[in-house]
């Protein structure tokens, strides 16, 4: 079933097609009175926008955010905001090849499977242009939660880690891979380069942190913050793993070594380590939230795989065309995104509860 | 906000604490005419049952599911089947420890955070009791997907992984670690006797494996079958991470190297490959479903750890009692319940848009 | 689909059949903090019992509510509370006639034609029994939003309605019909005592009125508080009809006699009329909520129906057992406990959205 | 809290004011393979449109309907399609009257009490002009269960009845009221420009029938037909009362003349009466679905109205402008949509549930 709706009070859904005459996001449950105007969404998109850097696909969309309904007199009014972003370049080609035949690791086939025959333009639904629905009505939710600071980065492509004690937070928005190690950077800018000349792909690990979340948001069960996070962040294109905290490195360790200690502090615990991501039990310590996201990487190749056409025939098929070498790296403002908007809603769903 | 039902159309709601008289769950909207009695739903409780063996917790449940509702002549109604299970061993004892100061990593101090108090008698409603709920809500979805067998084991304890060339299916249900590499659970015995002797915890990684489920169900977006997976998995107490197919691996791979070219096939394709763990763009492909959940180490151990009182004040805290030095080894029957129940939702949500 | 679950954010969830061995509700994102005892509940389920006077079914439950989680301490912990009721009085019989041959008005044969098969005995999933469970699960509702009375009453049987002029509400209490109009009682008793003895049944009116709902609870359009109320209202047995303040009345009015003029009051407006029911645009006023529902007689009636049986011949039948004669009169606390779940729920959300 | 999402797995959300530029509607769960196209939904957003007639509001809106996503090649994808209608003719005028004092009857005061603060613009939100994207969303429902017949009109106005003796399915459109009776129609003619000149305004009923619906679809409680119809109908603007079948005239009757008696019929029963408008215990019978909706006098009417400023003075008000004299007329396709809207999201539950 297609559910284009995500959270439970604060919600968004999102609609449109890659090569459809617009999309967008309508986000219902906004509190009323706050300063929104599409100054404060377009600056998120911008860093989302495709064709920045040569790193990316060369795909050029202005995405350009408009306000329809939800705002009045610069304020958010509490009744649903429709926001839309037209598409520009949806390049008239031939697209009989993708029509005809499955391309390994998209949607292609599931896509045919599941309801006859789809949308092949682009991606169609399937395309990763959706996420800048997400990203726009991320932006509302930042807005919804100003105390808190959602921030990620990219820590590993296609293997190659940054090294964590030259994290520069200033970094991240110096060079075009949301790199906060320098160094790490450079080599990346020559492996990435390397993927967009011959055609291939990388996968990426990014990370984000969420701090000024207060301790409580949260709760038990099936509306954990770690198990929002997960489907939140598992809904994105391409990502095929989520942690929380240490992640799959906590299976590795004992009680001891995965103890977060608690002293005496300011209005609360201080915690000595943070293994557990900010969240125990479901609810939000008061630490930092920590979640990683492992991005695949995208199968559009020019290395042409194995496949079958629509009619079962075998076949072999390259993609052509314009596509992210390392799709995990515009995967940066979309994970903050996804973050921002399971805060907003589990902020008012505590306030709901707990008042 | 307390949200303690899952699911979308097959949806179960649970309740009940560690210590109160009694747990359950209503399952509802399962469809009619299922052939179903309590002896269907109590193997798999008992595979998930304190007490078996000198690895699990000591508190001893018989675990007894009565079904009050929803099976009439020995099949359901397709009205809600309400499943209880009532508390035998909750054992009496002094919990003033646990009521004055919090246990770190538990949710106690999340849970005052947010609500202010707690019942902290063996950990109330965060205590992993609850899973058992779970499992016997899980059995009624198998019941729902006969087609579909779910299968989980576990892959690693403590870092000790099994070979994967070892793996023999016959070895899961003969040892009580579920782990399918004789060699492995031989190791692990040792392991976790020790963990065990000296009042430690080990943390460990379960995999899950369904098969027969149909290319086609899942969806796009936000209920997509891996988000989906993700958030149920997620859902389980002490899991901190989640991975679809190759998961975090898959980040380090080129596109290339990710792909799961096809071949002609009966009936649909033949994948040469299943990095992708059966779900592209959402929906499944009709290979094997597979995830993996990292289970950190129980926080529960003897070793005293610096903490504070409800109060404020520096103490130091030990967890006395009974429990899992490996606490995720009884998650095998949990992780697998989820996933039932997350197929079972998708087969009629697919169902109800594609008929 | 089944879907037996009611609310937003204060959601309850009943199970369970006339003649199971028990039924229940699951009350979920309740706050923390509220003090909550089986003695909080019972006066409302005693208001309710049936077998309290000849006017009612014969049938004996003393409906006794245990609270089997989600308190501790005397106070309510955030966490689902499970509320349940045993069947007592299964009165053993033959339901041979019932489960061969359809009884008109009845459930019967839709839900046949809906599952397959039903549970015959006593009605099934669709007997009034299942009542008993809201009106437990109102009882909590109340107790989360004590600034609101809500209070019903029957204002007509058979079409022989209350003298507006005669309305007091200390009458209410005062005999077994909750009629508010002593005469009007009076009349009653003779009126549904001539219905039990002739085995047939009467339709009632039963009105509801909210005070002290402030004004801004509820909201646009699909949860309006009108909507909520209508759909929880129309979701009892019997009832085929809902007004919010004038109602159908209303349709007959031009602008200016419905109008519900408004002069400077103490902290907010101080309306002259309440044609609205206290509703506008969905939202409160800050006026008492008014609320009306119908029901209709039930269609267990001693005169042979004309109907077919399950195999499709013609046959008569005739409803036999224990029924109410006015199945309304028993109608007055669950109207009573809809009403009050529509508004703590209501009373979330607002708190939710607006702080 | 807003909630601007109607269905459970046929969903659509709808956005937009009255004064904006735009307002539209998200249709989620739609299945695929649907031919759809904007011919297909302009006919009855035309039937809707204001400024046809005299006796509707004189604001001239194309109401053009533009489909920008979830169709391709003229067949619906079972991705989202969103559904967008410009607003043309939002007449520059000075609102500065209605910014400062509110309109009795009207959400301007409950909005300021909820929100703080409302787009006083035309009725900003609160505006029927909202129900333009219920009709458009109606008219995809109308495709997905295209055996089923959805059919309103007009009942009375302003208390003046139609002659149930005269009812000529064929008079329904050949009069600007929807009025099956000729007779009838000539006398509203008089009467609702009487209101018009007056500057008052008229209450009416509205009556529905869905014939086609197939025996079993719906469920028990808390999704019951007939409370999802409620749910659906107590939604749209000025309605303030909703019966099912006999409605409040069932209450009374007698159980004898209530029944609705069953002969054998062709494939199932034929029933002799249809008191309960086509549903019993929340489940289609296969009978007509009969619904009936209560439309109060809006509340815009030239005679100045006692009210209150802003900032609590007292104040008469008078509302100028354009404004229709028996809304209700115009509610008979926005009833229309709704009983669709809830008939196909049922007919998907029911597949989903039953197969």
């Amino acid at each position: 079933m297609s559910f284009n709706t995500f959270g439970r009070v604060f919600r968004f859904t999102t609609w449109g097609e890659s090569h459809g005459p617009a999309l967008g996001a309508v986000v219902d449950g906004c509190p009323p009175g706050i300063a929104l105007s599409e100054a404060d969404i377009q600056p998120w998109l911008d860093k989302r926008r495709p064709g920045q850097s040569r790193f990316t696909t060369q795909r050029r969309e202005p995405d350009q955010v408009r306000i329809l309904s939800g705002v009045f007199d610069g304020r958010t009014t509490g009744t649903p905001i429709s926001l839309m972003i037209e598409n520009v370049d949806q390049r008239s080609k031939d697209y009989s090849d993708v029509a005809l035949a499955y391309r390994p690791g998209h949607a292609d086939y599931a896509y045919d499977a599941k309801y006859g025959f789809r949308d092949y333009r682009g991606g169609g639904r399937s395309s990763a242009r959706e996420t800048a629905a997400r990203v726009a009505a991320g932006a509302v939710a930042r807005a919804v939660v100003p105390q808190v600071r959602v921030r990620a980065w990219v820590e590993a492509i296609g293997g190659d880690e940054i090294d964590p004690a030259a994290f520069d937070d200033a970094q991240i928005d110096a060079n075009p891979f949301f790199c906060p190690d320098a160094a790490a950077a450079a080599r990346w800018e020559e492996k990435v380069d390397a993927a967009r000349k011959s055609g291939s792909s990388l996968g990426a690990v990014i990370a984000c942190e969420a701090t000024g979340v207060p301790a409580g948001w949260g709760a038990p069960l099936y509306a954990k913050l770690d198990s929002e996070l997960a489907s939140a962040i598992m809904s994105i294109n391409a990502v095929k793993g989520v942690e929380i905290g240490d992640g799959f490195a906590a299976a590795a360790l004992s009680g001891e070594e995965n103890a977060d200690p608690m002293r005496p502090g300011n209005g609360g615990p201080r915690f000595l380590a943070n293994h557990a991501g900010g969240i125990a039990g479901g609810i939000a310590t008061g630490q930092p939230i920590r979640v990683r996201a492992a991005f695949k990487p995208t199968s559009s190749i020019l290395t042409p795989v194995e496949t079958i056409t629509r009619t079962g025939e075998a076949a072999d098929i390259a993609t052509k065309g314009r596509h992210d070498p390392c799709v995990g790296i515009r995967g940066v403002p979309v994970v903050e995104a996804m973050v921002a908007l399971v805060l907003a809603d589990q902020a008012l769903l505590h306030r709901a509860q707990c008042g």
